[in-house]
């Protein structure tokens, strides 16, 4: 049995298969100071204890993409180390918050298989779960990737494909707040829930540059080992000829850009789904821009579904979609979300 | 009413206007390390708890230019966003220690307005000052910035420049300290207040190339949202092609050079003046030298005057000072400020 | 007397001479997420308090190589500002675990001098030892450097080459655990003591490109000043062009990857000997495969006696070894270390 992990096949999956994921991993103060310097997130929320305690947290919650981020890891050595592509996220829900001293570790379960036509490739579905040192969900998705055969003849399996919700559920992950005490001096926005309307869009108009020190430091934080983000040696032969950035430091990247605009979205209650339209490379520099496509009240507080798109050099004056050019500049990530805003 | 912002213009000011920024930050264990990856700083009341507790600090204060940038980038939006140049410094006061878990916010005031003779452009000063959880301040300081007008048409307001101190009066901001506690040995040198002479000049050797990452890095983790920063793909087109380097990273760099000379100079007071006199750019290798320009006597400290200059890929060999040649290689900061020391 | 340090030369040290480092440095909680994010090491105990505690550990310890690099940098500026080359390590033990909070110093003792036949420099063979904040000793080790004359007419001492142990004795460092808690899954992989075979090769497949940026932030974050990593200005004029990477950063980077193969080795008992066969220059890519050259029982562990070389622009499929061609991909470092093992 050989020691090194080189990371699991489409035949190695069965459906309902259960993985458990090393390595457990207590975030702290320093990860929060990381995450602020990767992306220089301001959503107060997330960077005062004093302005999370006024609304009712025990402290300053772990920005949600930091746990995303750190959950998606884990699940990397046992999914998606042969991965060519992933391909989607679903029912995404952020069911308990994070704090400085949480140790999250992650399992998942086969939810779906599928081979592709031409033999070589089959896409897995998994729904991947974190948790806390209690035992308490953190975090719940779906994520499908496009995964190498081992062998091109080995059987195809009986094709899963799971029926999956296009909107989360976010009623799980709803934190109880004190959210009258919200002070929208501090935060950096006067508008509220009732000040965005459906089909509402906003230009983010900032603009971020990604050096390659930058997305290695980001993916090694959440310990993901995925290589074709770490090693330029095997790259450079490869597909791109460069370091791949890992999808989720685009993601992280998006939203804190789109502050400015969403000032007072405090929280990513759940994600209803996610692509990675287009690759970024280190040198380009990432704009977004969000619509706003639903809204429900929930208690005290406002959910804004959101629409949020990626670009890589082109800025969002305009308002791009994707048009399937993935060598020109254009949109790299769509991601469809609930934010909680105060109402 | 617009969703995001795009800075203020000159038009915008008013004189007396209060400003409260956006975001509170809570400083922690993360920035104190993230700071010392930033800058290699060295001084031993900032790097380590015991050396701090037996001079009398209840533990080891955070870096005083990692308090002045967090209070500095909360003023981004508001004030510089859409400065051409950030003019000055002047009358900055570090009023008290910050700690880990201590949460840091913002506010300025407006206390002048001088339209420039263009017509285009016109000079703002405020007074900004930060404040921890519990209302005390632990900052003040003056900056004056070049800001765009609007419209070139607009009337100027009447020209209001304020007096400024040219020296910042730093008794507010002494801490009570036992500082016959001072270990020299762990500190790093046995120069203390008596060793330095007004008149005296210091090559501190050793230079830093900085990269596009590390200052990215730093000027987010500060939440400065100042897009020549950050932009290439906007920049490229700009009057640098370049992104343009934070003007608070070349003054911590400085002053993290300066310990191999200034090993015990142990806190900044306060800073009387400072121009960022040519730009940095990534590449761009950063020397400093000091002269003590001054000497005064604090119950059981010292206090230096100390102007430090930071150059551009220039040793200071010869303590070189502004020739007015920004392309060049030379001086990019002038730094006057009182820094404690040992008697 | 110079207000600054420029190093000392071979004549600067005398057998027996005793030097207290500065500056004392407390570690916590920002120090270990950087380590993370810079290496992106997984090893269980480390990331986990909750894995920590499991085993006997009152909480996650700190990585061995964190604390080695932390009290490595503070011998620096006394000991090899004006190396030529880091030669070899020996009988380094780690004694202690650190935890985030403790504040750690160093000191050395000249244990041998050597002056070489050339005239022009001579071989300074230290011991240093780190302490926490309690004197508790947390590590020692010896270390010899190639260092310059001042004068290459001075006379030369009396030569003094110490006897030192090729192994390690690791019996002073062993942690006293409840080995039976150890979860298999959650470390990431099966393999125990027994599972292992001296003369057993590991190749850990995975590359990691090293950017400008990681090394010098690493190198900072250690407080290590030696001029040659940080300052291209200076080096671009020098004997490679370029900024060398700090040959601590290599072995943290060699460390990472082995979990790949070694995962349930967690923790370096001892370091037996080592060396830095070959320069790293940025933008290299850093490869490792380990051998197992030995093993021992120690209670309810196990130690591996491991040697792990790191490689450049060479994949180790092939399990290279040093062929004296520093100029071409090849061998960076040969690491000969004791690491403990569930048995």
């Amino acid at each position: 049995m050989s020691k090194t992990v080189a990371g699991n096949f489409f035949e190695d999956f069965s459906l309902g298969q259960k993985i458990v994921h090393a390595t457990p991993r207590t975030l702290g103060d320093g990860d929060r100071a990381l995450y602020t310097a990767l992306y220089g997130s301001r959503f107060a929320v997330q960077s005062s204890d004093e302005f999370a305690k006024a609304i009712g947290y025990p402290t300053s919650p772990m920005d949600d993409l930091l746990v995303f981020n750190t959950v998606f890891g884990k699940t990397v050595p046992d999914i998606s180390l042969n991965a060519i592509a992933n391909l989607g996220y679903a029912e995404c829900v952020f069911t308990n918050p994070v704090y400085s001293g949480d140790t999250l570790s992650a399992r998942s379960e086969v939810i779906g298989l599928k081979e592709n036509s031409n033999g070589k490739t089959g896409t897995v579905y998994v729904r991947s779960k974190g948790n806390n040192q209690r035992g308490e969900e953190v975090l719940s998705f779906v994520r499908w990737v496009m995964v190498r055969k081992r062998d091109e003849k080995s059987a195809a399996p009986a094709a899963v494909v799971p029926e999956l919700s296009k909107v989360a559920s976010i009623k799980a992950g709803m934190p109880r707040l004190n959210i009258v005490k919200w002070d929208f001096a501090q935060s950096g926005s006067p508008h509220r829930f009732d000040d965005y309307a459906v089909g509402e869009k906003i230009d983010h108009l900032d603009g971020m540059t990604v050096e390659e020190a930058e997305h290695q430091l980001a993916t090694r934080l959440y310990q993901n080992t995925a290589r074709v983000h770490f090693n330029q040696f095997a790259e450079q032969g490869g597909r791109f000829v460069r370091r791949l950035i890992y999808g989720g430091h685009v993601i992280s990247l998006a939203r804190a850009l789109s502050f400015n605009g969403l000032a007072n979205a405090f929280h990513i209650a759940g994600i209803n789904g996610g692509r990675h339209v287009a690759p970024l490379f280190a040198g380009g520099s990432v704009f977004a821009w969000s619509e706003i496509v639903d809204k429900t009240v929930h208690g005290d507080v406002g959910a804004l579904r959101i629409t949020t798109r990626a670009t890589r050099d082109l800025p969002c004056t305009d308002y791009p979609i994707e048009d399937g050019t993935a060598e020109k500049p254009g949109v790299i990530l769509e991601l469809d979300y609930w934010a909680l805003i105060p109402r």
